[in-house]
């Protein structure tokens, strides 16, 4: 018989806590959890859990802290800035058992559901009530209201309904040093400091969210998606800029340029103008055609994965910048396409500010992958220049790290250091995301890791 | 001459920082300082000290530091929990000559302010343009943007628009410990955790805000306000649990009790019906009379101040409920009255579930002061066990302190507590405010004070 190795050896120590069937045996079985929707980094874990409740969570998390080993939660792995990368030698979490949904309470607007439940469920669950959960992620299909509050997950419709914070109400959560954290979500303000508030967006680095209380909204009576076509991404943002600066809040304003229709219209065959040079989506609520307008939400929601008949890679970067600023952005945008020889195609939520230029690339190229980081980084920088910031709803995780430092001074950087080891002091927690190793901290860090 | 006091000596040194006619000279010059709206509890200050800008804040904040000195922020000292209320020996830091009006752009519909600004002042500069700051809190004609933020304030139109937090885009402010921290507003979600949504709220005890960019909201184009009048309060707050069920959110929704109804029609003659048992206030969004509109809103925001044609003190306490919940909580109010003898009236924001129980009483008896404060805590207690909590808008300042544990656990306290250090290690900041001193921790605060 072979010897047991130490990832051998920490299997079977979950095995113990969870029973047998919901640990990964072997290496093929742990294969897709060594990345996620951030396909830029890869690490393959030492061992893969399914836990089935928040008490088996909290003796996970018992047992990494007692071993001094890394750990990860992670839903459907739909992150874009690596949140769900584990770390080497490290344990993944995998949250996907924990799918029930605990209550329903129409009277009082509001659902508790376990953190693995997936995003579009909850709606389903209520919309013959003429309810909805509001956040509506892209990866709504498949993505879980846990991973939905690490990285308080937005939307199109986040313009008029706010980010996942928004609908927070409560939940119960694994804390990195093993307690457990209870905020009911019975009131909409609970007393106290809004510990909900500096969780919502941790991005999975001060604990685990194992279920969570959330807000239903009224279904609007009708909604009408109107489509506007320019001949320019510079007309497109002139337009959204005005819109918002008259006061109109729009449920959504949603802006694809030429490669976008171009890649879309090519998959789903909408009817898009092919010599646009951009289109604005807007919803407004009058009564229409019904039919039509999911056709037209189809082709916005999927319109990333047809990118594949363009190139075989893409890199979905995340900015916010002042709406006035978006002609601007989006021309330095195309000049840094230009210079670095790569084909940048934007798709985004207009209404918000928040960009999505999606660099098409080789991942089997390393000298254009090189370009990739380059540019990316550019975009990021010019972003933070004209007042913006280096993420609107995809996350740090490990791709952004670095560029915290273009936002925030040290002390800025080390107060949030602080702030996680409050939660999560042993830094065993999803170690080394969102928070770049202060100049102060270094030296603990790399003790820990 | 007479040898120099400490007190006295403290003030000098303030006064080499902000100036000799920025500190107050006197105890009759201090004398307003000693409590806030709050007026169950006082505490003169040892010196009162006016800065005008962030430096100076920080200068003060080093000096206490130093000299290992209690200070606490004010703005107008509008607060219903005692959250401005000096410790013995300790420092005011008053914020209102911090009153101007920074930047208002309009086409990125924000505004960033001074934190001494009255919260009605930026409507007022922004309302030509058809925009309003939405948290509209019952003092709103006083109260400032800083204090607003410490307590997360909310209003009668918090049902439509949200609270503070949901408005807060960007501070400065001076951390406990004198650091500056700069959040810019620019962006709607800044990246990173969300510091934002855990200052808000946190009642002055991470340090002191200078400065906010908040957003500016669209004015509805017009609103109509209704009175529906019933015969019982039960029957109005079925009314409005009827209402939110129906997914119906009107912009405000305010409930006023017999006691309420016959005090403002005292005051204000507006034609309130005097035998109804309650009126609900419920604002939607169609043309209609301004001018009794603007009238009808005043009696609702001054009602409170109405309240000394019954009865000499009042105390305001600040629960909130789930609102299907209302009608049970109401009658066992009325029981509480009953058996302490006291008369209890209520108005409260009922779309919210947010009470407001008025408990009428004379401070001069203090065997009546006696009955007010059980009678309080046990209304917060039945509070808590219908899934509520024991503070909606007003904060836990040092009123709600202990009832702190009806709600949280040992260990969630303990989490705020290592919150709270983060920004403000010495506890010098506001201290024995929001968090109780949990039972680890008591030694160590005991030793700060």
């Amino acid at each position: 018989m072979a010897p047991i190795s130490l990832a051998d050896s920490l299997t079977e120590k979950l095995a113990a806590i969870v029973g047998p069937e919901n640990v990964a045996r072997t290496a093929t079985d742990r294969l897709v959890y060594e990345v996620d929707a951030f396909t830029m980094a890869k690490q393959p874990p030492a061992a893969v859990v399914h836990p089935g409740s928040t008490e088996e969570v909290q003796e996970i998390v018992r047992l990494a802290n007692r071993e001094g080993i890394p750990f990860v939660a992670r839903g459907a792995g739909t992150g874009l800035s690596g949140g769900a990368l584990v770390h080497a030698g490290g344990i993944v979490i995998s949250l996907t058992r924990m799918r029930r949904i605990l209550d329903i309470d129409i009277r009082n607007r509001r659902a508790t559901a376990e953190a693995g439940v997936v995003n579009l469920r909850l709606t389903q669950q209520v919309v013959g009530r003429h309810f909805h959960y509001a956040p509506d992620p892209s990866s709504q299909m498949a993505c879980t209201l846990g991973g939905n509050v690490a990285e308080n997950a937005g939307g199109p419709h986040t313009l008029k309904y706010g980010v996942t914070t928004n609908h927070l109400l409560g939940l119960k959560m694994v804390l990195g040093n093993g307690e457990i954290l209870d905020i009911p979500g019975d009131t909409d303000e609970p007393a106290g400091y809004d510990l909900l508030g500096i969780i919502a967006g941790s991005e999975g680095t001060f604990g685990i969210v194992t279920e969570v209380t959330v807000r239903l909204t009224r279904l609007p009576e009708a909604a009408q998606t109107a489509l506007v076509v320019f001949s320019s991404v510079a007309d497109a943002t002139r337009c959204v800029s005005d819109i918002i600066a008259a006061g109109v809040v729009p449920a959504a304003l949603e802006l694809m340029d030429a490669t976008i229709i171009k890649s879309v219209e090519g998959a789903f065959h909408f009817g898009f103008p092919l010599d646009a040079g951009a289109v604005l989506m807007r919803e407004v609520r009058v009564a229409r055609d019904e039919n039509e307008r999911e056709r037209l939400w189809m082709c916005r929601k999927k319109a990333v994965g047809t990118l594949g008949r363009i190139a075989p890679s893409h890199c979905t970067m995340d900015g916010v910048i002042p709406r006035s600023k978006l002609p601007d952005v989006l021309e330095l945008i195309a000049d840094v396409a230009e210079r670095h020889n790569l084909l940048i195609a934007n798709l985004f939520h207009a209404g918000d500010g928040s960009l999505h230029p999606l660099i098409l690339f080789d991942e089997r190229n390393p000298e254009e992958v090189e370009r990739v980081q380059k540019a990316g980084g550019e975009v990021l920088k010019a972003c933070v220049e004209v007042g913006g910031t280096i993420t609107g709803e995809h996350g740090v995780g490990v791709e952004k790290l670095e560029y915290m430092r273009f936002v925030f001074s040290e002390n800025d950087i080390d107060t949030m250091a602080r702030i996680r080891d409050v939660f999560n002091p042993a830094r065993l927690c999803n170690p080394d995301k969102v928070v770049p190793p202060a100049a102060g901290l270094l030296e603990q860090a790399e003790g820990v890791n």
